[in-house]
């Protein structure tokens, strides 16, 4: 195992938000946030879940509106760092980065799909030239072998990224992925290398230990897993598995478990569950955001979810396609027919 | 990984009793069984949490009479075989077994504390004896070596255990222990080997592929995790990550999530979670049944529950020594004042 200190990043104000459909409170911000900072986690990221600029009618819109959710995390955020996802397209330079970097915020985390890292250079170049850190991130990189991610990720590297954070953002990824594609990663980049999980298959704990085990010296983890679909690495149990493993970090264990007892009071209507659509989400690899409307679909045209699920899974597709799951269940309902 | 037939046995309706306080009422048990029945689970699982004859003021009563328990599994439960829990000193050869082998009972799984084989002798013969499917299960395995448990093992295999299982029932090994463990005694028994897991470390489902990978031909697993404390393997998750690995087993994925779909509904008000106390009994290796005796007792004398757990587990104190939290508790009060 790792004898180097694991950093950790807890984005359960920003993937949490997807939980909750973007209603996260002042209160709840507050409370959560305050917490955090007194555990030892080296960054809490805030924001709506598809990060700076993405509240909107279509994606769903913030209770709080962005800024003041920034400035209410740095009002209480002192120990930890003030991180934010940053989705080119969504988050502009002009508005929503100059804004974020007005408020103080620390990390500015730049993610693009797996195969386009090219839209992030702007952005990175940019937020490198005002002097404060940006790492790149790739989403659904379970799409991707690891030759191409590590080319993606080089791109990143190249532009100024400090580090990059691979995400299984469907959770479909199995321990033995997670070793080969950070291990790889970790092996050709200069930078640190991250990982995010999702627990649709219950593995999130081990995939992340397996990823620290690979050379991962970054780890994303969440309050009770607080996240989309089936929810992220809960930090609690990673922080006791780190524990029990003596893998170090800046996590004090008691106050970890404290902080995950009051998030699971604080977001008790909206924590995480797996159902059968997480689970087949999860395994046909197809973006949690999608679940909603297959269920609604799939109940108008009489067909079973979970045969949707493995034909979208099957055209491999991604955020931005959902007209593709009308299609899809119309095939299925008149072949049933 | 793995290519023999993985058996799957489903103790949702045994250690599912202890998430309930035993209070799983008919309709439930009929709903659950029925649906579960039609899945391809070998052996599903009935009775008190501490097996029959348990039932009682001091560890709880069950809701339904063991017997009519039995017979109303035994009336739904056709393509599955129906199991029971045994622990010697609860269940009596004269009462208990023999009423469950009236009643129809397919398969016995004895069980003993880790280092006391012995005490299952009288019970595996008997059984064997009457033409029955006997296995024996080992529990608390993270207090022995592994040199250790295969002794215990094998005075189990020569009484006539078919199978034996080992239960990590405190939730504490990591996925390197049950490597080790389930390893060691699949090397060196002729009888096929099982694993049964909590979610403590929300290791469950990992810690049940890394048996497989050792060795391990029997997995337990229960709908939604329902069992006690952070619960067990979730048989939803592990069907899910099982089918990826493409791994054979009898179990039919669809039905299986079905299945869980149900039981979420059905036990919707006991299903297990994780918080501070399940993390800390998992992580000091203590028997979830003592959380709340520890949580009343801290109270009362103000101190750190957590603390408590973690001298407990510094002592490996196991069940039927409930008397020294008290003791424990008392000690770190004074020292705090």
């Amino acid at each position: 195992m790792s004898t180097k200190k694991i950093i950790i990043t807890d984005p359960s104000l920003r993937d949490g938000s997807h939980a909750c459909s973007h209603q996260i409170t002042e209160e709840q911000l507050l409370a959560y946030a305050k917490s955090a900072d007194e555990t030892g986690i080296d960054y809490i990221e805030v924001g709506h879940g598809n990060g700076l600029g993405a509240s909107s009618l279509q994606l769903g819109e913030n209770l709080i509106e962005e800024k003041r959710m920034l400035q209410l995390a740095r009002s209480v955020i002192h120990k930890s760092k003030l991180s934010v996802h940053v989705m080119p397209g969504f988050a502009t330079i002009e508005r929503e980065i100059r804004q974020a970097m007005d408020i103080g915020v620390d990390l500015f985390r730049v993610a693009s799909h797996c195969t386009e890292a090219d839209i992030t250079m702007r952005h990175i170049n940019y937020i490198r030239a005002q002097g404060k850190e940006v790492w790149g991130i790739l989403m659904m990189t379970h799409l991707a072998t690891k030759e191409v991610l590590l080319e993606e990720a080089q791109k990143m590297q190249s532009y100024g990224a400090k580090a990059i954070v691979l995400m299984d953002s469907a959770g479909a990824f199995l321990p033995a992925d997670v070793e080969s594609k950070i291990g790889h990663l970790s092996q050709h980049l200069v930078v640190p290398v991250g990982f995010h999980a999702h627990n649709n298959m219950g593995l999130s704990v081990a995939n992340s230990l397996t990823a620290i085990n690979a050379g991962a010296s970054i780890v994303d983890a969440t309050a009770c897993g607080f996240g989309a679909g089936a929810g992220n690495t809960p930090i609690e149990l990673l922080a006791a598995a780190m524990f029990q493993l003596k893998l170090d970090s800046n996590l004090d264990l008691y106050k970890v478990l404290e902080t995950s007892d009051l998030a699971r009071i604080l977001f008790a209507k909206n924590l995480p569950f797996s159902n059968s659509t997480t689970v087949v989400s999860g395994i046909t690899g197809i973006f949690s955001g999608f679940a909603k409307i297959v269920e609604r679909v799939s109940k108008e045209l009489k067909v079973d979810p979970k045969d949707v699920f493995f034909e979208l899974g099957r055209r491999k597709v991604i955020g931005g396609q959902e007209d593709l799951i009308l299609e899809v269940a119309s095939e299925l309902s008149k072949k049933n027919n």
